[in-house]
């Protein structure tokens, strides 16, 4: 299968301009088929603050109201989307900026409201994404750039976390493409060491994750971020690379980029 | 040829919410190829204001300094751009939602600084627009949605007219496609009487164009906008078409839709 590669980045790169450049120009320069998925940034905080619009928190989980997601809609659908788009053109990367409302991509369910009511977020299943529709876009020679926004289907808008939409994403066009899914953190990969940022673990597949999980190296925070690197991977596919956007030239390179999540090392 | 048709809204159709849901209903409905074309409207003024951002006008044309800018891309290219998609996709028509940056489909130049600097303004030219790679788009299955902003090629996004941007498209579009560009505006056309909504003028080609300029039938402010479109029309554009809206079905069912301007009667 002809290998693509589905790269998450997020608020680290998008607020720091000099470091959104860089990544955005080995982006370009990483060979086949790939696709961009950013997350927000301070802007659409930023900008929710200037209008008078509080933030919504109810047990440490963000709420969408309509305002939000307004604001949302302009920042990431827009402002921040577009700004990548262009400079990616700049590059010579033939790029298209989407929702998951676009051409369809990536159509969700508002959540059900059970004990908390967390607004217009859609939550994405296994009939979300159709990755023929997808190839489509990439066979004619554009590379997607996809932010946090998708679609019911009838004709709402609805935040979905950026995070969950590379994993979908990832799933979906490994029945097409050898996928490998690469998450850009602030840390060079998962650490043996929290203090020592070059103690990289360079390889793990399920039974040395149980072994770090056991002796406690890999710590509460990667835990969920783990588990669904391992789930996606165990639905298709290839490997999750978890490292620092900076550092993303050295996959190009076939150098070690981070750490390389997988089936079997 | 294949048809096209290439439709341009303004702020009377997005600003009231039943417009827009009836045209984009409308629009679905339109057999063949097609893309729409979107302006502005009373949001991207509100939010201006709200931010207090001054609207800055010269000789009474807009100014688009940076801030402009920022509000134009979050509005045009987000709020109103995504909405419009995602009520499309409702209806049934797979739309992707675009700036002139996507796809590289409208690079412009930013607009020299003579006697007036018009900011992030950027001109078309007729280098601007490659009509294979939309059609590229299009016959991937999907329906290009525009709004009013390009780029420069060199990253940064530009502010530039809907009713140029749709001018420009039909008439590159028509190298491929036999192409029809539709103006909605306020009238249901090109008025005998101005007094009479009713008193449309049907068809008008360059001879009955001369005719009505000397009875001066054709007041000042229609003066630019009919000869921009006899200008496409001579570039290779089958017919533009200017009327309401609300009367687009008609165009579907073969009936009298606004003021036909062609070639020939």
């Amino acid at each position: 299968m002809t290998p693509l590669h589905i790269i998450k980045i997020g608020g680290n790169v998008i607020d720091n301009s000099e470091n959104l450049y860089h990544f955005l120009k080995d982006f370009t320069a990483l060979e086949g088929y790939k696709i961009l998925v950013h997350g927000g940034g301070k802007v659409a905080t930023q900008l929710s603050e200037t209008l008078g619009i509080e933030a919504k928190l109810v047990d440490g989980r963000r709420i969408t109201d309509i305002e939000t997601l307004r604001v949302v809609t302009m920042v990431y659908g827009g402002l921040i989307n577009k700004n990548i788009v262009a400079q990616l053109q700049r590059f010579g990367n033939n790029a298209i900026g989407l929702t998951g409302a676009d051409g369809n991509f990536i159509r969700t369910k508002k959540r059900p409201v059970k004990t908390i009511d967390y607004g217009f977020v859609g939550d994405i299943d296994e009939k979300s994404i159709d990755p023929q529709n997808i190839s489509r876009l990439m066979e004619a020679g554009f590379t997607p750039v996809f932010c946090a926004i998708t679609h019911d289907g009838e004709g709402q808008l609805l935040n979905t976390n950026a995070d969950t939409i590379a994993s979908a994403l990832a799933v979906s066009l490994a029945k097409l493409y050898s996928t490998t899914l690469v998450y850009c953190f602030e840390k060079k990969g998962v650490l043996m060491d929290i203090n020592d940022e070059e103690s990289i673990i360079r390889d793990i597949d399920p039974v040395r994750y149980e072994e770090l999980k056991l002796k406690q190296i890999i710590h509460s925070g990667m835990l969920p971020k783990l588990d669904n690197a391992f789930t996606a991977i165990s639905c298709g596919v290839k490997a999750v690379i978890i490292g620092r956007s900076d550092e993303l030239s050295q996959l190009k390179n076939k150098q070690p980029f981070g750490t390389r999540l997988s089936k079997s090392i």
